[in-house]
């Protein structure tokens, strides 16, 4: 696995294997690999010729009380697990090299558009203007063929889609099924924040979102009561829990719905155990 | 030449061409080819091997009430002088291509920031939205190491670059000087527009610029009278002008003078004659 920390030699490292005739993936991520990830790594490593992951952890998509600081790291950890699993290229951009200015310097930004403005793109103001424009950068420093991307994070996925689509990035969009612990709690690199106890109490996320889906395939129309049985399964199953939202919204324009579930829907949380903000998703056809 | 009308046709060449060692220079245009364009195709005749040349009438910068419709179009000349002054490829795409779901289907934009608040950007909302949102499609459909730009689209040139620089495109953005008719008129496509006498009084604007940097040259500091000078200048030699703005900025931030002038300026102008708004503009060092 080779390892680089300019956007130029990376550059140079993806244009050769291009030119060898290789298809290249890239799966971007925060680093603190877990097991999602590896799973997005898989996929392009199936998929494509040349595996490129890149670890950056992006300020532009924190808010200001949000754990930039605090995010976990784990470089030496992510290296093994990376080159492990089939990375061929890591690219671990310095702050510099991706806001030469630095962030607060950044005044050119992707504007996400509508997709962004309700679940996570409501609870955080700016969130996916951090992650579009940096998305966008990595496309424009990698040029990947394909990008792989996790269903936990389905707006995101939805986002970084259509972002690819209306500035021409030659970029196809993979997405990959949420891996999850035993208990059903989806991965993620924030679950190290969590008490023993608080994590047994988030594996009801996962279980009240099955509920939802169990409820709609039995005939459940009503969004407001998918959300009621949702929010009341979290009470009394997660007495620590504190819901951010809870909301049923149309699979595709990712907007609430205006009455009753017609097409797909996605039913969304995120739901605060202390400090930590944890999200999951279910799709569902009615 | 070559000629192309989708964007993975461009790339496959621009690709080929990349493997064998060549350098990519990207001239965009919206076509109705005049000297200063070709000013361009030969600046990057000169400096890269691959010269690619685009005309797409972008939609999205243009106002409604704007010359959308009406702005000049000739393919056949447009084809033979591009190929006469060295285009290598000629890349001309459908609307679909730019825009899939169409201009009014665009919902990711890159949003310029604050190098478009004043000047063309407080008289034209949107329009350098416009312009970034296209020239990013292009960088990512062509991926270009050189683009050409004219220094009469001053703010345009400076957006594109910042654009460049924020996004991490991997394209260093060149300005090459205004080409002007013999009376000093700027070129430029709109220049069709005129009539024999607006064409005539037009060449006020570049006798006006020139006065003021003669003013500055001359020890004038204040922005104000130097922007007073310039319109009474217009008024006295170009009776069927209206003027959109004279304006002295920061030739850095494009942003109005607090003060007194101390540092490199942009003394700019936009014009109207009858319908047809004409720009033009100076750097001046104190």
């Amino acid at each position: 696995m080779d390892e680089v920390t300019t956007g130029s030699e990376a550059r140079q490292i993806v244009r050769r294997a291009r030119c060898a005739g290789c298809s290249i993936g890239l799966v971007p991520t925060m680093g603190y690999l877990h097991e999602g990830h590896l799973s997005l790594v898989a996929a392009a490593r199936h998929e494509t010729d040349l595996v490129v992951t890149s670890i950056f952890v992006n300020p532009t998509q924190f808010g200001p009380n949000e754990d930039f600081e605090r995010y976990p790291r784990d470089m030496e950890r992510d290296r093994q697990l990376a080159a492990a699993t089939g990375t061929d290229l890591l690219v671990v951009p310095s702050g510099t090299e991706m806001y030469p200015d630095g962030p607060q310097g950044q005044r050119v930004w992707v504007e996400p558009g509508p997709l962004a403005k309700y679940l996570c793109g409501a609870s955080r103001p700016g969130h996916f203007r951090g992650v579009a424009t940096v998305v966008a950068k990595l496309f424009a420093m990698l040029e990947p063929d394909r990008a792989y991307f996790g269903e936990k994070d389905f707006q995101q996925a939805a986002i970084i889609r259509r972002m690819a689509r209306d500035l021409g990035f030659p970029v196809e969009v993979r997405t990959v099924p949420t891996v999850r612990e035993a208990s059903g709690l989806a991965r993620s690199s924030r679950n190290v924040y969590l008490s023993g106890e608080e994590r047994e109490q988030a594996s009801v996320l996962r279980a009240a979102l099955l509920e939802a889906a169990g409820n709609i395939a039995a005939g459940e129309r009503d969004p407001s009561a998918l959300e009621a049985a949702i929010r009341s399964r979290i009470a009394s199953g997660a007495p620590a829990a504190r819901v951010d939202y809870v909301s049923v919204v149309d699979a595709q324009t990712l907007q609430p719905l205006e009455g009753y579930i017609e097409r797909d829907v996605l039913v969304a949380l995120a739901v605060y155990f202390g400090g930590t903000r944890l999200i999951d998703n279910i799709t569902v056809s009615p």
